[in-house]
C-alpha cells in the first residue's frame, strides 16, 4: 500500500521545495519540531498571534495545530488558522495533546473541529479516544492505552471529519474511510524524549504540504520517524533518551533510499 | 540521615509509579524539565492556563510553579494551581527563579507564599535570600552569593512557611525546622547549563510525588542531579556544556543503585 | 580592520565580566540563547512583561530583543525595554525575525525603531530588506536572498537609525556609516539549526556589552559564531545538524585564542 519507493519520493521533494510549514505548537515542542523540519529538509515557521496567523498562511505549504500548552488567546488564533487554512486549501495537521486531561483541552476539541476539519490527526491511543469523545479517561500527555483499543475511536473522526487519523505507539495505524495502513517502525526510546509525538506531526505537515494523498503523507512521516528513530538508537553515538535525540535529528538529516528500503516495515 | 538506599528506594518508586508532574514554569526550561522527568521515570505534563490548572492537578502527583519567565496571568494561573494543590493535599515545589532582581518577581513570590505555603522551596542563595526579604540584591538569575550565606534566609522560609528548603550551590544545603543534610555530589559544568536549577526543582517534585518526607525527598532528588551530573562529566561523550547536557540525561536514564552507592557524598 | 587579538580581548572580557544580557525573544530559540550565553561566559536572562523589563534592564548590561514568535503584550514591552535601554545607554541588538512574512511584523519595526534606534541589527538578506522597507518578499524565516543583495537596505538601516547593520549569510557583511567588515568563516550545516540566527545576535550583546564599538563587537560576534561553527563541523562528534548543535556549545566554550587565530577569515 506505500512502499519505501513512495516514502522516498515525498523526502526528495521536501528537500527540493523546503515547504514552509507553519506551527501553532505547544511551548515544550517548539525548538523540537523546528529542528526536525530542518533536518528533514523542509522549513518552519512559528505564529500565534491572532493577528498574524493568517498572514503566515499566505506562504505556508501547511499548518500545525497542537494543543499543548493552551489558553484563550491561542485557542482563538488556531480557529482564525484553521479557517483561513481551510479556505485555501492548505492541509491542516492536528495534534490533540493532551486530549481528555483537562475541559479546557476537550472544549478546544470541539470548537476547533468543526470550524476546519483537520486533514491529518495524529495522536497516541488515549489523545485519540478523548478526541472521539469516547468514555477514555486519559492520564496527562504520555498514553496509558494500546492502539488497537482507539481504532474504533478513530474510525468515528475519520467518518465524522473526512480526516486522516494516526494513531500513533508501539504499532501507527494510519487510516482514512477506505484505508489502514499499519507501522512497525519505532524504538521503546522514542517515548522517553519530549516532544517526539508532537515532532511526528510536523513531519505529517510537511509530507502532506508535497503529497495530496492525506493517507499516504501520513505513512510516510511516521515510517520516516520509526527509521529515523531505529537508526539513532543502533548508532554508537546513542547511550540514552539525551544522545538518542541528538542521533535522531542526524538519522532524519543523513536518511537515504538504502536506510528506508532496509528497514520499513509497513503493512 | 539519608543513604543510596533510601534515594534508590524512591527512584523505584519514581520508575514504577511514573508520577505525573504539572509543572509552571519558564519558557527556556520546559523542554529540558520534561526530558529529565522522562529520563528519571517521571511523567511531565504543563498548563498554565487559568482555566486549566486546576483541571490537571485532578491527575497529578506534584506541582511545580517557576517564577522564571512571568506574566501577570501566569501569576494568577499559580495562584489558583496552589491552592488547589494545597486542598488536595499535593506538594508543592517552588523555584523562586531570579527572585530578587525585579519587584514582579518579588510581588509574586509576597502573594503567592501565603495563598499556599510550597512544601519545598528550591534556589541559588541569591534567590533564597530575596525570597526571604532578606536585604540581598540579586544579580539576574545566577547565585552571586554563597550557599552559606543564605543559611539564615532558608532558616527564616523554613519557621515561617514550614517548608524545606533547598539552598543549591557547590554544596546543596536541605533543611527542615529540625534537620539539615548537605550534598556534595555536582560537577562545575552544571551552572554552564541553562535550567539545570529548574531541573533540580522538577526532581525534587517526582520524588515528593512518591516520599511524604519532603526532607528526604529534596536531598534524594539533589543528590540525584550530582551523582548524575558526575556520570556525565566522566563519561567520554562529555566535552563542554552541550554534550554535558546530553550526556546529563543519558545518566539520569541509566542511573544504577551502584552509581548511587559509589559515588553518594552527603552528611 | 578586525584582529583575533581584538577578539579575543573581548572573548576575555566577557569570561571575565560575566555580563547580563536580557533578551526579549521568542520561544524557540529562548533555550539555544541562554545555553550559548553561558558557553561563551556572558550570562543570560529572560523578562517578557511590560511590568518587568524595565526593572530587569536595571541590572543587564545588554538587551536584545528578537520578533520571532511576536503577540500585542510582547511588542509593547518591547517598546518599554527599548526605551529604557536608550535612556540608560545599554546598547540594543535588534533580530528583526520573519520581517517582510506579516504585517505584525513589519509593524513592529515601524513601531519599535524610532522608539529607540537599534545600536545593532542582525538578520539574513530577506529580512534586513524587509527591515529596510525595501520592496523585498520574504518567505518565513530563511533567506531566499543572497547577503549581496540586501546591502543597500542595510545602508539604508545605518543612515536612517545610525545602527550598525549585520546581513548574516554564507559571507556575514558588518557595516556602520564608515566601515564594512566581512566575514567568511561559518558552515554549511548552521542553517540546519533552528535559532542560531538568533544566537549570533545575543553573542552580538554580549559583546557589545564589553566593547562600546558596535561595528568590532558584531564583528567579533559574528566571527565568533563562524569559528566555533567550524570548530563544531570539523569535530569528530558531529554528524549532523543534531549533534553540531551540541558540538557548536562545546566549542564555543572550550574557544581558545589558537583557535581564533588559525580560523578568522576576515576582510
Amino acid at each position: 500500500m506505500i512502499t519505501s519507493e513512495n516514502i522516498w519520493q515525498d523526502i526528495s521533494a521536501i528537500r527540493e521545495k523546503v515547504p514552509l510549514v507553519h506551527s501553532i505548537t505547544n511551548y515544550v515542542a517548539m525548538n523540537n519540531t523546528a529542528n526536525a523540519l530542518l533536518a528533514l529538509g523542509a522549513s518552519p515557521v512559528m505564529a500565534h498571534a491572532e493577528n498574524e496567523v493568517e498572514d503566515m498562511l499566505d506562504i505556508a505549504g501547511a499548518l500545525v495545530v497542537n494543543i499543548g500548552t493552551l489558553s484563550d488567546p491561542w485557542i482563538r488564533a488556531m480557529k482564525l488558522a484553521i479557517e483561513k487554512a481551510r479556505a485555501s486549501e492548505i492541509p491542516i495537521v492536528f495534534d490533540p495533546v493532551g486530549a481528555g486531561a483537562t475541559g479546557l483541552r476537550n472544549n478546544a476539541i470541539y470548537v476547533l473541529f468543526p470550524s476546519g476539519p483537520p486533514t491529518i490527526i495524529r495522536g497516541n491511543a488515549s489523545e485519540i479516544n478523548a478526541a472521539a469523545l469516547s468514555a477514555a479517561t486519559t492520564r496527562g500527555v504520555d498514553s496509558t492505552e494500546s492502539s488497537e483499543s482507539a481504532l474504533h475511536s478513530a474510525k468515528r473522526l475519520v467518518d465524522s471529519y473526512g480526516s486522516t487519523v494516526c494513531v500513533s505507539g508501539a504499532v501507527d495505524y494510519v487510516l482514512d474511510g477506505e484505508n489502514m495502513i499499519k507501522i512497525h517502525n519505532g524504538h521503546h526510546l522514542m517515548p522517553k524524549v519530549t516532544a517526539l509525538g508532537c515532532t511526528a506531526s510536523v513531519l505529517c505537515a510537511a509530507f502532506a504540504a508535497v503529497n495530496p494523498s492525506p493517507l499516504k503523507a501520513t505513512a510516510g512521516a511516521m515510517a520516516t520517524m520509526g527509521v529515523a528513530g531505529e537508526l539513532a538508537a543502533e548508532s554508537d553515538f546513542c547511550r540514552g533518551p539525551g544522545s538518542f535525540q541528538v542521533a535522531f535529528l542526524d538519522a532524519l538529516y543523513n536518511l537515504t533510499f538504502e536506510d528506508l528500503r532496509g528497514k520499513l516495515r509497513v503493512e
